[in-house]
């Protein structure tokens, strides 16, 4: 599976769009036009186009960055995409519901060859993980909750090592990941039994010299969503771990009750479970979405996380991740 | 979703029926008839009847406790099923592939009225875990690897507990589990996303004195399953649980080069992950197979673990599980 570029981004009238947005934050050149319904607030200053206009301009593939309002798939909707394999676009959709069981979409796309990606429904079939070293060097972005900022981190950290010349691949774990990388595995949609067996496909024997930068899912401590990370912890067999925080959040998102662990508890346990699989496996930094201190405090504060946990610590928004590439 | 029994076990011509033996030596009331063809050796010293004497005896539900010859259905099955839903019988399926899945059949069963199950491919939707603490007690069986007795365990001693008056049922989270207690969840087959959640729908809130007995699956210390493993303990949420072990077994299984770990290192494996969802959660006991160990030695080598854990441990063939419910 490679979802071709470059890309239609498709709001439809919705009022945010994370997804589109952070394909186009670290992609931009991947997006070369947007289409919207009158009254969609979004603008990310690239041009309007129709299907037609964009497939006439060399665009291969609309893609759905944004949830429908209510979550179901209006009509009108379907009449774009329907549109869009008529221009001869291919369609990639990080929505829920799987665009491939719209039998209209399902029958046009077969009738005209198009190829639909239904990022959050893998499609491949998946062996159970068999935890043979992998040649090669590889990352993994860890966390003390979800939603700290793993893809952010990763991508950064990517970016920083290419612009350094070193041999990286970034490797996608999630929707928005999957539309930047153009490829990867939703590991929290594989069946539970092979999301070790999916991440070891995902990042395959390589050179010496080669890392692959690892997008995390999840986080040890989050109780809805740990096993996914355990998972792709084991298939990943990290040389290398980022662990991601944010500062002031002090509980675990979409549950009640349940604190954040202390940094040095995240590290230890983070370590014991991966060196199941790699047993040099360390945590080699820490990254802090700091957005929540000001100017003033944020600097104390990764100085004083870096004197407590012995580690690098950086805000990759504020500070870059130099720090922690020049561990790599 | 509740298998309606009694059960007509059906064994093909296979040479081995694992999970049809099981549901048998767990519930033998359960299990009324068998059907096989001809040179199949399995013989559980029940009667032999087709579909329609099954049915005209009062059985409900046609069983496929085998796996059939090279793992593809052969024609002749599916003749033998269709023979079953015309007879007036529902058919429970514990294949890797998906009965439904076949045209003739599942036309056949809609027309007619008829249930299919299929354990191993959940159909419910399931919610994400929400962590929250559930009412009533809850044994979880856990392990040191894979196939080390879990369901054995658990089995006897919902059946040690019945047998002393106390208000018990058995949760089952695989395949033979679910013939036995005619319905639960196979965990390692729901989707990543959802396996603590599938699991909090499979011990629901309950009164103070109840205990759910709850069938564990693969290990934290196997490489290909352990996400399976760590979301089934944070959705089990349990109060107590009982380490599973094998004696003799040096490397887990399916993989290479991956030792068993220590018992010791287990026990605070699995209480400190339980410990997120149940802040009391402890290993009570240890269960171990030691079929590997002469009648001279088996003794003395559970009371050696004994000393060295501080816990007790029993075989629960040679011993019973008396010792663990002594202590529930």
């Amino acid at each position: 599976m490679k979802i071709k570029a470059p890309y239609l981004l498709f709001f439809g009238e919705s009022t945010k769009a994370k997804t589109a947005t952070g394909v186009f934050y670290w992609r931009p050149e991947l997006c070369m036009a947007q289409l919207k319904y009158e009254g969609c607030p979004i603008d990310l200053g690239i041009p309007n186009m129709t299907p037609t206009e964009a497939f006439d301009a060399g665009i291969k593939t609309l893609v759905i960055g944004v949830a429908p309002p209510g979550g179901q798939l209006p009509d009108h909707w379907k009449l774009t995409l329907l549109e869009a394999l008529d221009a001869g676009l291919d369609i990639a959709s990080g929505l829920h519901t799987r665009i491939m069981d719209i039998p209209e979409i399902a029958n046009k796309a077969k009738e005209l060859g198009r190829q639909i990606f239904d990022v959050r429904h893998p499609v491949e079939n998946f062996d159970v993980g068999k935890g043979i070293k992998k040649t090669g060097k590889r990352l993994l972005a860890v966390g003390t909750d979800c939603a700290v900022g793993k893809m952010f981190a990763t991508l950064a950290i990517e970016k920083e090592m290419k612009a350094r010349g070193m041999n990286v691949d970034f490797r996608a774990t999630g929707q928005t990941g999957i539309f930047i990388a153009g490829k990867g595995v939703s590991v929290d949609a594989v069946v539970a039994d092979f999301i070790s067996g999916a991440t070891e496909t995902l990042c395959p024997n390589n050179t010496d010299d080669h890392w692959d930068i690892i997008e995390g899912q999840g986080s040890l401590f989050h109780p809805s969503f740990a096993g996914v990370t355990l998972g792709l912890i084991h298939g990943s067999q990290p040389d290398v771990m980022v662990l991601c925080h944010e500062a002031g959040r002090n509980n675990i998102i979409g549950v009640e009750g349940f604190p954040l662990p202390e940094l040095e508890t995240a590290v230890f346990a983070y370590e014991y479970h991966a060196r199941l699989t790699n047993k040099n496996a360390k945590v080699v930094g820490i990254c802090i979405n700091t957005s929540a201190l000001g100017d003033a405090e944020y600097e104390a504060y990764l100085n004083a996380v870096e004197d407590k946990a012995g580690l690098p610590a950086v805000d990759p928004v504020r500070t870059g991740v130099g720090k922690i590439v020049d561990v790599l």
